[in-house]
Order: structure tokens, then C-alpha cells, then sequence
């Protein structure tokens, strides 16, 4: 028997359709790019630090998006932003973007794009498809998230890219833009986020919410985003719990 | 082992992704279409020809979206292009439309989600999703399709509906945009159709083309698309000699 959908407290509604942040949330970013970054460090006889090097990529992330959400630029695909950053950070540690033989650079920029799952991701999104629309609402462009998604074996049921909406989060046109796409009202969409400032902004543009844990995602040392910071509709430990919550008969 | 990827003989391309024309090819909308105005004429005792209702419902679909082509009509999705064409319809029939209860048609409309999938097309969707991104390359817009994909259990990677690309096959636009938002190349992507013109349309517009024979989409006594009608880089009886042919090892 197909279970009752989670209505959300805050809206009220039945949820639909559960997307999901991506980077840090479905995905473990900083292992996968030092994982990667390590391998073109070797191979180029670099003396890097990976995980220093994947932090320094990463902390260009908000920047480049803010740019575009402030209007000071036309939206450009993540990936590309991606590029432009690791462009910046290879300069900042002493070398030269010009100095890798043709698409070695853009070979390392598809780290973003090969990035391992959380252990309980696929199998959370596997009980969860069963009931609800799974999919991404990350700030990737959508051929980032499907070269992604096959990569991890996420078995997303639509992938919905920053470059469908022209717009990056949390910018609430990308929240309610997913739900028209997919026909539903906000309040019929559940964001789910280790971030709570995406949450944040989520229910501010009427969407349900849910808080999973991920306290690894910045390094063992991590000091933000361990718990929830407001009475999210739903809060679990990961995507495992996070089905038994959204499943139960109603 | 992963086997090769195919190359397709005209463009001489290895294929990434592999995109179905949906209606026809994929789902059986004419029985589906059927059963469900046979439900709905029982409900309100109406005597309605089933078949005969669903072909006069589907002879509505290209004029509907020539008027978007040829630019008499901005873009609207199809399944509003289906609702009007249901009252239509109806009103040819010597019915009210505004005689129905409230909602009523809208849910007759959306028959065009729960549509029967062709015997072979889940299984050969499911071997080729393992070499290869597949996805529906379909008029129909991305709330209709994900929730066909839903009821019918297709396998989708992505998703791309018409409002997406804000046009109507076949205009070059929408399998010109559907590569562009892989970030493929045209000849990387392969339509596969059970429709001549449609795969012509694709070849132009540099896509590799497969064929596969629906001989009963439009009832026992189909006399259109029987066969392929040009040396298309592939044709195949159904979907699982579809998946034979490209998943060879090369």
C-alpha cells in the first residue's frame, strides 16, 4: 500500500515532490574534489594540499554566484563558474592556468561532477522515490547534475538545473520556479538541506523543509549547520531517517 | 565491462545520450487514452466511443501546436493545448464542457500522464540506462512527462519537456536545445522515434536516429509508419533490440 504523503506543519499541505540541495547534502564534495585534485597533484609532480586546495575552490562558490544574484552579471552555468574559480585558486597557489596541456583543466573542473554519494543517499532516495518526485534543486546546471547523478547512481525522477531557472539560490525565483516546472504550489514541495540558511529562504517562498544532518561535510572540524537552527517541518540524521519520516502511513 | 558506445554511421559520432519520442514510442496513448474516456463516459452515462474519441482527441494535436510553431500563438504547454483540445472535443460530440462537475475534465486531461507503456519499453530503457543518458525528447512539457514517468515506471535521467526549450518538435529548436542542455554536441544525442518525420526533423538538425516499429499505435489498421522510411543509423523491432544494437561492445 502506497503510504500517505508528510504533510507539512508549517503549510499545512501534502507533499509532492521532494528535491533535494546537492552539494554537502546528496553529495560529499570536499573528499570527491581532494580525492581529485590529489591525482592531478601527482600527475603534474604539484606539491598541493587537497583538501586545502578543494576548501579554497569551494570558498569561491558563494561569490561567483552572488555576481549573478545581484545582478552585476548574466546568469553563467555553475560549471563554468566552477572553471573561472579553479582558474583564480590555481594562480593563487603560484601556477599558471596556461601551463596544462588543452582540457587537463577542464578534465580536473568535472571533479564537480564526480563526486561520491553519502552512504545513505541512495538508499534514502530509493525509499523515497516510491512515494514522492525525487529530484535536485542545486545551484548545478542540469548537465552538471545528470553526468552527476550517473556517476553516483542517484535515481532522480527530474533534474531540475540552475540553468532552468536562470537563477541561483536562494534567490526564491529558483524555489518557485521548480515547483511550476513541475506544475505544484511551493507548499506541495519539500526542500531538503544540510544548510540552514537554504531552508531559510525556502520557506520563505512557501516551501515545505527538511533538515538532514551532514556534520563532515567541511572536514572533522566542522562548527556550522550541526543541528537546525528553526523548527523545520522535518529533521533527521540522514536520508535513511529522513524516509522513515516522510513514509509513515498516514 | 561497459560496452563501447555506439557510433552513428552518419555522423560518425559516438552517441551519449539517448532521447525518445515519447507519444507512440514510448507509451501507448491510444489505448491508454481509450480506457479512460470509457471510465468517464461510464461515470456520467454518456455513450461515447472510446477509440473513436481518443484518435478525434489526438487529430487535435499537431494543428493545436502548429499555431505555436508557426508563430501564430506564443508557446503554451501541451497539456494545455489537450484541455482545450478535450473541450473541443466534447463540444463536437454535442457535449457541454461547462456541463461537467468542477475539475472533471481536468482529470479526464490527465489520462495523457497515466498512459500504458509499451510492453518492451521499460526493460529496454532500463539496459540502455546503463551505457547511456536517457530521457523522454517529447512535446509534452516537464510536469506531464515526470508524472507519466511516475505512473508508468520509465527510467528517466532527465527530464526535457517542451517548456523548457519553448518549442515544439519539429522545429530544429527543440532538439538543438535538448543537446544544449546536456552540453552535447547534436551528434552525440540519438532520437529514437516510431515516426519518420520525426526522426528526419533530428537528422537535420544533426542528431543520430533510430526507428522503432509501433505498427498498432493508431489501432489494428495502421497504414503510416509500418517501416523505416530512410537509412536511419539504427531501427529495431522494440526497445530490447534497440538495447541489443547499442550496448554491443565495440
Amino acid at each position: 500500500m502506497t503510504p500517505a504523503a508528510f504533510v507539512s506543519p508549517s503549510t499545512g499541505r501534502q507533499v509532492k515532490a521532494v528535491l533535494f540541495d546537492t552539494f554537502g547534502t546528496v553529495v560529499d564534495w570536499r573528499s570527491g574534489v581532494a580525492a581529485q585534485v590529489g591525482r592531478f597533484a601527482e600527475r603534474h609532480g604539484l606539491a598541493l594540499d587537497p583538501f586545502g586546495f578543494a576548501d579554497a575552490w569551494r570558498a569561491e562558490y558563494q561569490p561567483a554566484m552572488e555576481l549573478v544574484r545581484s545582478g552585476q552579471r548574466g546568469y553563467v552555468p555553475l560549471d563554468r563558474l566552477h572553471l573561472e574559480n579553479l582558474n583564480r585558486i590555481l594562480m593563487a597557489n603560484g601556477l599558471s592556468p596556461d601551463g596544462f596541456p588543452s582540457g587537463g583543466l577542464e578534465e580536473l573542473n568535472r571533479a564537480w561532477e564526480r563526486l561520491p554519494a553519502w552512504p545513505d543517499s541512495r538508499e534514502g532516495l530509493r525509499r523515497l522515490k516510491g512515494r514522492y518526485i525525487v529530484g535536485p534543486l542545486s545551484n548545478g546546471n542540469t548537465a552538471l547534475l545528470v553526468n552527476m547523478a550517473k556517476n553516483a547512481s542517484l535515481p532522480w525522477d527530474v533534474v531540475v538545473g540552475s540553468d532552468l531557472l536562470q537563477a541561483y539560490k536562494p534567490d526564491a525565483a529558483a524555489y518557485l520556479g521548480a515547483a511550476a516546472l513541475l506544475r505544484l504550489d511551493p507548499a506541495e514541495v519539500m526542500l531538503v538541506a544540510a544548510h540552514n540558511n537554504d531552508l531559510a529562504a525556502a520557506r520563505d517562498a512557501g516551501l515545505a523543509t527538511a533538515f538532514v544532518q551532514r556534520p563532515t561535510e567541511h572536514g572533522p572540524a566542522q562548527t556550522t549547520d550541526l543541528a537546525p537552527a528553526s523548527n523545520w517541518d522535518a529533521e533527521a540524521a540522514d536520508f535513511i531517517g529522513l524516509a522513515q519520516t516522510l513514509t509513515l502511513s498516514g
